[in-house]
């Protein structure tokens, strides 16, 4: 299994603080309803950290419901010790996760050596009893997974790839080149989807492929089909709304976004705040633009 | 009741990775022998962010019968969310801490405003039953909280004072400036204490007390009485073993630092590793320096 | 006047710590034989911080004259006054440079704000005879030329492009699409040329180009002519000896791999230091499979 | 000789951007006029990498016939090569300098390392007629000379102390206690002047002293006194100002706070941009508080 394509890192919606697994349910229903490859619950996005293990047992149970067998259902299980990683990849097994993604720990930072993160992952790996991607994300935890030991982890037959939210293309290029054929090198950062792709990415995981799904296969479809120039078009279009849901507003833009587009979006857990009146009207914006471009593509 | 003196972030020592409460119970005894002001577990020496709730109400539980109530006991309660960590700072008091210590939440980084940490260190600190403690560590945690947030916190009954781990003494200052006389601006940092105390902190928490508990008393002894010089002296010979167990080798070290002086110590939870055979040598060598030290003083 | 293609940032050869014009010129005149757009002199590969500036007038004077009028000579001139900077521009003008190619000032680094760098910029292309390029190195400077700023500045009709040395792609493309059609931006990293161009950059300004130019320029009309599996493969073969010369060994390395491919290298001027074996060893291993490459390009 | 005291990084008033030697001579007689320990020229707060050869020569001049032979004229000489600085350095003897203070050299940030900085010191002060001093100035060059390089050039006999500019009190205290007791570590940072010497500094290059220089000078003595609880009311007083003319409004501001103290201010060269009209209130409310100190001190 080679996994490829486009995944959207979903949000968990919350009614008064609570999960509401209702409204997840109905987003993942409508998530399946287009080309997705499939969909990646409890990843950063899905505010995995304000979880606790029961409430990421349910999200996963749920999500698995609407996720058919034939698409790829993704769940974050990074924890700080290998033993709590590994006992939420178990989990996530049984609640029918398909792979897990595995953020690097990070709380103590300079301890977080390559010996370290060689031992971790290959303990999980060992001990999940499904595949794991490796999770590369250092403008959240502050560390780093060194190319060299994405390369020796890439050997294990249970990690079979790795998301890297880097938009640094010296970083996936390496990462691709240093990585066997089969192991999926997959892009975290909507603004260098395009050129990951160029430099041989299997997909990507995009929060912006939550708000408009279509049009971000359609990006992955335009780059395998060697359409250069119109995916180059396309990606312009999409970095604007990409950069407002994440970097520029977080998770609480893309929650905006999502309510927006109709789907449940809602209020993030405190202490996120939502955001002010005036990045709600530039989502709103940018968002109204690509619906109409989603349309187009549509007929 | 203002908060000064020194205190130990005591490490959580593992048997087989399970916590080893017995073990625990032995130190703390062994702790409340010496003149420290109290002791702080479940903080980030304690590797807290390792232990799952239940395990955290264990320890505190422990270490509170083996603290007199004339002793303060302060416990880690920081969580990411908000309400997480109001549920922490209830159990905690309800095992019987005196004071919780609120570490910044930090993992969505980019959007930790000041703002975000206004509302959440308030709605703390009206929630819990017993006052809090705010705490910064950049080093660890990636954000800073800044001391206008700080001294605007320090107005709130419920907010006590502030574990500060930098190094800097500008940053350490401007709190002891900004903030009320009875809030109380606590060091993190070993090579640093002498002069923290002399621009007014209140007291220290400090891994290398949990080592040698009555040479950093001593210390913080000196200052009160205006005996500067033999601080400043007393101070350099502690430095060397304070950088030992945290900067170069974290908890790792501090815990053989704390097998080698007769504490239960013990191996850290994976994937934290046990130090090399180079790093035991200049633990042992700084802290038979140290003991012989101690045994001059008693005498 | 559209910048566009592949010019090496030349270095500054020494003899026994002074500038080697006669090295200098036997280099230049061989590169006017591959197909390279120009030449860079005085960039940070030349050594320009070291140079005073009649040294500097003397390299660009002799260059020139091995530089055709049909290909272009950019000359390093920033310096970190506005008037400094002026007056460089002019004597490079009177040397016989095309443009200049102008770095942020950043001694003052908490000074530079965007208002700075805008009136900086504007003064210095008012006044300059030749058209200017915009330069942000932030790995070298510690400070960043925003991309809205680089928008700004690219309305000036004698600012002509940006050098932009980050891998990071979100922010090569983002500078591609907020400037006009005809400026250019030139990507400084070589791993990342083929998506940089991918994305719309004009072309690079390469260590690795001074090293093997055919092959650099190769690349360039790989993307060109749309041949992308093509010009992946080719950067994929570039890359390790693009690290070599920058990032893994610097100035002291380009100058070791000049000296293998029968160029003028040279040692440079302290405080940097020669490489040692084991990096000489390496810089040999990667241009040796690159020379072969070349003569199998050639034939 | 072992330097010692408060010395103020003095500026370089321009006029209509020439260097004005005769405002600049005024100040210098004026600073005289007080118990300084003498004064440092072409410090970062001399913009000496504003000025040029000629210039920096011509300043060092006028100075050393202001300053008399019993204090201590320290001209900035650090320049990017080890030929440049040295060179610098005998111009600045000629020129009447007593001791040279060298910056690190900083372009090439990845190849400064340990080695780089031992050989090109060692080779600087073999060179120097007049005695060095290290300087370190991490938040402006992005390097940082470590406390262990200190240590063993500190062991060379022309080499007499170090500026440190961070407010880093472990960085200090380390500096302090692996250097000879006849080295001069010189703190950099007005907020942290006490707490530096506390630990032993032997005195603080400030660009506040340029401001308030008796009370600079008052709070050195209260240390040398015993005094603390003054010298740590007094350091209160002046930090406030001591933030606004560095970190908060750098050069600009203290040419403000020049000119509202009655010495010569003007403005900086550009692209350094003059304060707005809100510092300039702040720095004016700040001096009019620290000259009724000045006052009440004098009487």
């Amino acid at each position: 299994m080679r996994i490829r394509g486009v995944f959207p890192p979903i949000t968990t919606p919350f009614d008064r603080q609570e999960v509401d697994l209702t409204g997840l349910r109905r987003n993942a229903r409508r998530w399946m309803r287009t080309k997705l490859a499939g969909l990646v619950a409890l990843g950063s996005n899905g505010e995995a950290p304000f979880l606790d293990e029961e409430e990421s047992y349910a999200v996963i149970s749920v999500v698995r419901e609407e996720v058919p067998r034939d698409r790829v259902l993704v769940a974050g299980t990074g924890r700080e010790t290998t033993r709590a990683t590994i006992a939420a990849s178990e989990r996530a097994a049984g609640a029918g996760a398909d792979i897990a993604l595995v953020r690097t720990p990070s709380f103590y930072k300079s301890r977080m050596t390559s010996e370290v993160f060689v031992k971790h992952y290959t303990a999980v790996a060992d001990a999940s009893p499904i595949p794991i991607i490796l999770y590369n994300f250092t403008a959240v935890t502050g560390v780093s997974l060194p190319a060299s030991v994405a390369s020796e982890l890439a050997r294990h037959p249970n990690i079979v790839g790795m998301k890297e939210s880097n938009p640094d293309l010296a970083q996936i290029a390496e990462l691709v080149e240093r990585t066997p054929e089969n192991f999926s090198v997959l892009c975290g950062s909507a603004p260098t989807v395009y050129p990951s792709l160029c430099v041989g990415a299997a997909g990507a995981i995009l929060a912006l492929a939550c708000v408009v799904p279509e049009l971000c296969v359609r990006l992955y479809d335009l780059v395998q089909e060697g359409r250069h120039a119109e995916a180059l078009a396309l990606q312009r279009q999409l970095t604007p709304l990409g950069r407002l849901v994440t970097s520029d507003h977080g998770i609480p833009g893309l929650k905006v976004a999502l309510d927006l587009a109709g789907y449940v979006g809602g209020d993030p857990r405190p202490p996120l705040l939502p955001p002010g009146a005036a990045a709600i009207e530039a989502i709103r914006d940018q968002l109204g633009i690509l619906m109409e471009l989603t349309v187009e593509n549509a007929s």
